[in-house]
Formats: C-alpha cells, sequence, structure tokens
C-alpha cells in the first residue's frame, strides 16, 4: 500500500487463488501487518483455511518536487516524537 | 525508516556486529531495498564479509490529527498514477 492508504485508510484490491476480492485497510495501518481473509486460505479436510494478506508499504518512486518535499517535510515536523527505529533488533523491527 | 526518511533521506544509527554505524538513506528509497555496508558482516577466512541492512518503511502510530491528515491526502494528490500495487504477485511485490 501507499503510505497516505496506511495512514488514512483505503479499499484496495487483492489477487487470491480464486479471484480478486476487495479489501479494506484500517487507517493507522503498519508495514508487516498480517489481514486474514477468512476461508480464501487453501481447502483443507473440512472447508477451507484462511488467507493472510502481508502489507507492506510501498514508496513512490523517486520524483520528488518541491511540493511533495514540503509535504514530506511538513509531516515530519508533525511527529517530532516518532522513532520509526526504536524496536530494531526485536523481531520485526524497523530499519 | 520513517516514510519521509525514505522519501528526502536521512542519516540513520544503525546496530552492527560491533556496535553502531551511521548509515545514509538515500532520497527515494524504498522497503526492502538491500543497503551493503562493506566489511561489517560475518569474519571470512580473508577478512570480514559485508553487512546487509534491509530497509523497511515504518508508519507512525494512528494518532492523525486534522492537520497530518490533510498532509497525507495532499501527497496522495500529489501521485495521482503511483500504483503501489503494480507488481503485487512477483517476488517482493507490493500489498
Amino acid at each position: 500500500v501507499a503510505p497516505w492508504e496506511a495512514a488514512l485508510g483505503a479499499k484496495v484490491t487483492v489477487p487470491t487463488l480464486d479471484g480478486k476480492i476487495s479489501l479494506s485497510i484500517q487507517p493507522g495501518s503498519q508495514s508487516g501487518q498480517r489481514l486474514r481473509v477468512k476461508g480464501r486460505g487453501l481447502p483443507t479436510k473440512t472447508g477451507r483455511g484462511d488467507l493472510y494478506v502481508i502489507l507492506k508499504v510501498v514508496m513512490p518512486d523517486k520524483n520528488e518536487t518541491e511540493k511533495t518535499r514540503d509535504l514530506w517535510e511538513n509531516l515530519q515536523k508533525q511527529h517530532p516524537d516518532f522513532d520509526p527505529r526504536a524496536t530494531i533488533g526485536s523481531k520485526g523491527g524497523g530499519a
């Protein structure tokens, strides 16, 4: 997902074993987060397993304009206490 | 890294086998990107191997204000043609 989709939430289309589905991304979603889609996984003796969709935040291409640079800097200023490396070294930690 | 660090570039501190190092993140860096740090990996017969640092874009906590929501929406508007799911299904594809 785009960073703004993770931040604000979005409806996205995801390919599955049997066709595309629409998936709701909640506002405040995180990279690496696992979303369960019931009954869309592998067949089991008793029915179907669940499908897990792993979120990955994907950045747009390097193509910053003065405007986007400004917006990023502004977002940074709005998060003075955010440390993306707070959990580094632990499992699934940031980098 | 924070999304703005990936977008604008940053200097970040990374723990290694023998202490912390400072690493330059280039502007326009991508989640999953691999940065090689020469000679900081495992010892080999002839010296030291290289260390690879995998970038992960980490979102701030869900805590949007009117201001940050506005900034995210503005960034989205600045990238009308960006499709974070263009490579979905392929190796390392987005989601």
